[in-house]
């Protein structure tokens, strides 16, 4: 195992080589095939199978890689440098079959094991929600998970179309049913939008997850929120997943269900920032839907919500090693 | 009459048709001809003879039923379902002439007549702003009317272009010169942007508008503003009129003039659900121009916008019948 | 029955009611619920789960609808007005589910054989291609059909993804294993684009299909191709399928599959119009992506050659009457 | 008068001063206020008031001035250079009112007539096709001009919406009219799209009108149809009207009424060259409409075809001085 | 010298000239040649040769003037009139050449040296960042400036590219060294985004730099840091740089080096007003590169700024005056 | 050496992985750092500093890479299966310098002459077209070369801005000036375009360039032309240059000069496969501008050219190897 820096991998550097220049990858980081190597692998999840109205996140991790070219090294309030706390690099993308609904969950799932095996914490890029379902199927498989989870939408819905239970409006549902996700130890941050009824949100309440919708958020502020989410999931294993359309969509409008009236990206800086020291054994960023994006702006949010949640796993990952 | 919820006009239900599927009316509701079977009538008025620079309102309407397939039935604070309150449908257009300005007019008025004299309220969708000129003149025909008007501008300059009384800019002196629009009971939220002259605002103070600009709106808040409007307008018949573009640009670009530094969603929202109990016997969302929105985000905040009214309207509905 | 014009759905007139006021629905014409009251039935079909790249089609429908407001009643060169020809109407959108695969296949099937069964001859606008699939399965069940194919790609693959053998790069294969497409007298016009491999093709001209290549398409002209494809379906039961990206992304950039070089819009028309004639029993338009057309231009080319069917399959239906 | 090229305005040079930089003329050329000192008056014309579906054109003449900034000096063909033949400059734009319609034909006619009074020649650009009218009206008010228009549409409608005379689609028939037009002495190039109804060209033909279908032109090309045009307006005095959306979508999206399956750009640079030596005195290029041309293009089209018709101009200007 | 206000440069009125028409000039006002005549300039300087990723800012002049002409002439919160306190006139653009770094710094230094010396204030539209530091040579060439700058970025770096000392991350650190800006009269406002080092702003702060993070900015607000702003520079002679990407990209998507999470257009504006008195000897905006603006708001926040800017030098020059 | 196709590196193939998953590398190939392990080296050259008027040619080998993901592997024409013929793969961007001018081009011409001193072809994709000139002076030190030049523009002047030699529009007089081209072996096809001044092609034709403009081209055809470049050209060694611009605009919007009335992608295509037998010893697609391209298809239109070049360089290899 390495065991300091120097022999880490690096992010390209922007003042040496343009960043329009050469591949694309998470933050400019070297691509490698095995997990086994890393500390944390970023992971992309080019799939959209469960979206029930405006597909397109299937092109979100490359667009996301793509914007991510304009990340920097060091993040200027907490100056952590992932890149020297961790092993990080660009683990490539999930291979999926974009028509198969099935087989694509149990592809993730498969993968994510190997990841999880390998010792690795996975930091992905989605496509859309759905992709999470398998993601904490493999990664809470011995131990229910905690969560947090910034969204518009609490996607705890049961069905759609008739009888289909797998859409991007259902994976903490089937989650907390597969016994993977722990709904006591779930927070959910940003929750507006219409609702298909009013008592849509019971379920969720009734199993006992916490809604913050945006309205109480706007009141109470980031500080009183994160505390609040930093002793519901308390000290266990905890995952954490950021629904691009937490945002509004002033800020993400490159997403496939947009709700008015959500989160600024100061906020959502704020409150991920606040949420260190959580022991997070993996996240993800979904529903960057580029061709919905035509100044690209959703995705560039998308690449930077990345990066700071990678400053939060790499500090944990420093934190255990010492 | 229906007196009971069950045969109100439902919308078409996105978890069970897709909501990219199936005709777009306002809300996924059916299409009714007669405003005499509506609470509330949802009406498109695609017309923008009164833009005096970027025009396009005139494809609001259709880009707004297209966004409104997003909406849901639920308020997600109120917990208001409108359509168990309130019979609404979806009207149709005004049948226009985008050529003739003084029969535009005409048609309007006379148009919103029959709505009024039909018992419906009508909800519409613009259109420039010069529309709401001749429904406050069917609605407000023999009692002044209050006004709480959402906007960056006045819209009460007196002439453009030599001597051209109805333009965008112009509306509410003329509704106030025709008496049926009372400045004392009129408040506007929003206002900003440059002014022609340093005296412009002059005669709207003089006749008694309130004119709240946003500097003062962010300095005392959604709350404050609202309890103002209420007591302005007290109990009486009263019109809401939001143009889309009292929001900032960032959160509605497409916008015939649009003016920096305003509203954001989360701020009109929260204003506009502190309304409730008003009575409100019409309202309008205006100025969406569909060309210069190419994201399609500003559609879609007037979509949620007329949601958010629509909650208004239906909950004084339903107290009316009790 | 309606035996004679003047009982016949007719548009909107857009010189009467401006083309972007009012419901958006094929042609501004009539919608209609029963199929039994039409001679030919405008179909949307909006399902894009075949999609292998870039999804988008399912919104194919809606777009097109707008765009075909720009239609008019009677066409410039043959000077058939379909509507005094035959009874057309609108009659909705297929009701699908958008992430069930095969159960979007069997309802597709099901919906279009109660259209057959009616006696309405169904012109769709998709959705991907897989759609013309079940498609065929409802019209060539007793008999198979002849079919001219506009498309950059023969469509006649066997699997994808390993084992997926429904995508929309199949549909032909099935269908003609499935005895309901008569390859000897199936044409295929603009084939073009690189292939998977070299004899990608082999299996499509083995079992006897025509393909016109775009370049042999360039040599020798809309006439000698139009007559070969008059003869090679004969006077059997024939149906018509319009994929958009046989055309140049030049003319239509809003499609899942762009391949360059392809047909100039005038000369598919000079095509279309060559096969007057022509016994067909159904046709569609397909793969208009409206997230990848940001001036729209896709979609109205979409809808224009709707029109350009319509008026063949409304002489045919003259024909057949008289 | 200067009565040699070195005394000629002349364009700001693009190896001199880059492209982007300083004010956006027509052609980089100086800008003047008075006609007098000119043999070719370029002026904008922002108006969209007759236009009956989707406005934008009145941004055309700053989006075209723009896109002119790309435009160089000499004909790569003819070898003309405009500015050495003729004193040309930009004379700005008409002052108009763009709600009152009568009034900005009235405004117009008058600006036309004071050109036309100091001598020189007016190439405009539009502006929707209703502009053309009372560009005719000063034009022609002492002799019928003859006329070689390209277009989609034959602009001889009588009337729309009920009773209005006064649209982008009826200028022809009212100049004709009004007897400024001589339609035996006019042709029409490109002319395609459904119609209103089979007989809508009817009127047209009947006085006297050469249609040129798109149809007609393809098969006998632009030599053939220009040595037409060159027979059809003879000796006399002459106009020249280029409606952006002959050209096919492919080539100008950004227009109101786009008809798919129209000429190419090189089609028409081909027809206007062939054009030399006719008795031009004046031009125009309309309805090229910015917020509906992402691209651009559209705009760079309109500045092309401006220069190519100055060569034809200045030419004639140059012919007739000597 | 024009010692009352009748003399001085109006900007043309929009209820007048439509706002579409016309040449767009900064603020719809007169092109001048001399500075001589003015009291305050407005020049465009349309260059983008240090920029290091995304280009385009050259392009920015052209665009802001556009957007400019939504301009008014009175500031609705302070009423001041600029046009009424000082002579204002758009000077043109610098004339530069895009591809040679080091003759456009020389150009651009040698041109404010003669602004400076005729007595205007330059108010500057960008171009990038790195065009800032030619001004500054030349206007603060006998005595150090004080420096109030908007901001993501600090943009004192050393070298970029292995050698390269002028880059538009550079201009603040060369201009110290040259002794034209004094790091103890600077502050920087709304710094964010990630670091090419932890130890990036270092140099910044050990030569007496003030950077105020956005977070800081947050948690005092725009009274409490202009009011440390004022502290600062103090009676000194001042300069304000406004680089477009210190707003949010949700307001100004439209630059070269977007960060997320920064300054709404409400915060910028308060702090701007707040800098009223300062001793203001010239300005810029800068980074609005319009190939990324598709909806062309960032422009538009661009022409607002200046005119808020604008405000403050004009009060400035009446004080001085008086 | 691997002398069976076995061993040659393959691309993904998109049956087995979605052609938006996995990383962008050119044609989906893998990535190899060292050239010579290779017969044809697909190579990215991401600079633009030449560029006089609209930049962004740096982002052009990014989105070509993303769009030669939808390439396949065998030409449906010539049945060329360039992967089965020759070592190909994608070896990255040279590392530029965005800001230094002559820095960069030293850069790429020393890149260059190690690729040739590997023996391996090299493919580029640009970047602005002064980027062949460094390129040329690496391949063609030794003996000049022969040219076949697709553009709108002969690239021939002699200095811009004063006294700059280096710049897009200078090339290849530098090239023959330093006596690595052989005008007299030089066909230039599709030039059009105003000219800066009449005899703008007088050097180019002294010195024995063949230009063939559009408009032969277009009376000519395909065939005749392309008779004539390889007559031209003859048995010696030869570049093939391919300015995207060549391209009609509504072909290829996204570029820094487009012209219109250029060649169509079918009129290209054709005459590249006309060329097969020539020596290419390299090749290059310039010119493409992403931030000019909003639906993406220059990118593609790129992409689809590179790949038929690469059918001709790698039929090439094979016929040198046997």
């Amino acid at each position: 195992m390495v065991d300091h820096p120097q022999g880490f991998p690096q992010p390209v550097d922007g003042s040496v080589v343009p960043r329009f220049a050469g591949p694309a990858s998470f933050m400019r980081l070297p691509t490698v095939t095995s997990p086994a190597e890393l500390d944390i692998a970023l992971i992309g999840v080019p799939w959209d199978g469960g979206t029930t109205n405006r597909p397109g996140a299937r092109h979100g991790p490359r667009e996301i890689r793509n914007q991510s070219s304009l990340m920097r090294r060091a993040h200027h309030v907490s100056k952590i440098v992932p890149y020297e706390l961790a092993r990080i690099a660009d683990l490539g993308d999930v291979p999926l079959n974009p028509i198969d609904l099935m087989g694509a969950l149990a592809t993730i799932e498969a993968y994510y094991q190997t990841v999880r095996a390998a010792g690795a914490i996975p930091l992905s890029a989605g496509g859309d929600h759905l992709t999470t379902l398998p993601i904490l199927l493999a990664l809470g498989r011995d131990r229910p998970l905690g969560l947090v989870h910034f969204d518009a939408h609490s996607d705890t819905n049961d069905r759609y179309f008739g009888d289909n239970l797998y859409t991007h409006g259902t994976p903490f549902r089937r989650a907390i049913e597969a016994g993977v996700l722990d709904p006591k130890r779930t927070i959910q941050i940003g929750i507006r939008s219409a609702l298909y009824d009013a008592e849509e949100h019971r379920w969720a309440k009734d199993v006992g997850i916490r809604i913050v919708y945006i309205e109480e958020f706007g009141e109470r502020g980031a500080a009183e929120i994160a505390a609040e989410a930093r002793k519901i999931v308390g000290d266990g294993a905890t995952y954490l997943s950021f629904d691009i359309d937490c945002l509004d969509p002033a800020f993400a409008p490159g997403t496939g269900t947009p709700e008015i009236g959500g989160l600024t990206t100061r906020e959502a800086q704020a409150t991920l920032r606040l949420l260190r020291g959580i022991d997070f054994i993996g996240a993800d960023v979904v529903e960057v839907a580029p061709p919905f994006d035509p100044s690209g702006t959703t995705a560039l949010v998308g690449a930077t919500m990345m990066f700071e949640i990678l400053c939060l796993l790499a500090d944990r990952v420093a934190a255990r090693r010492s």
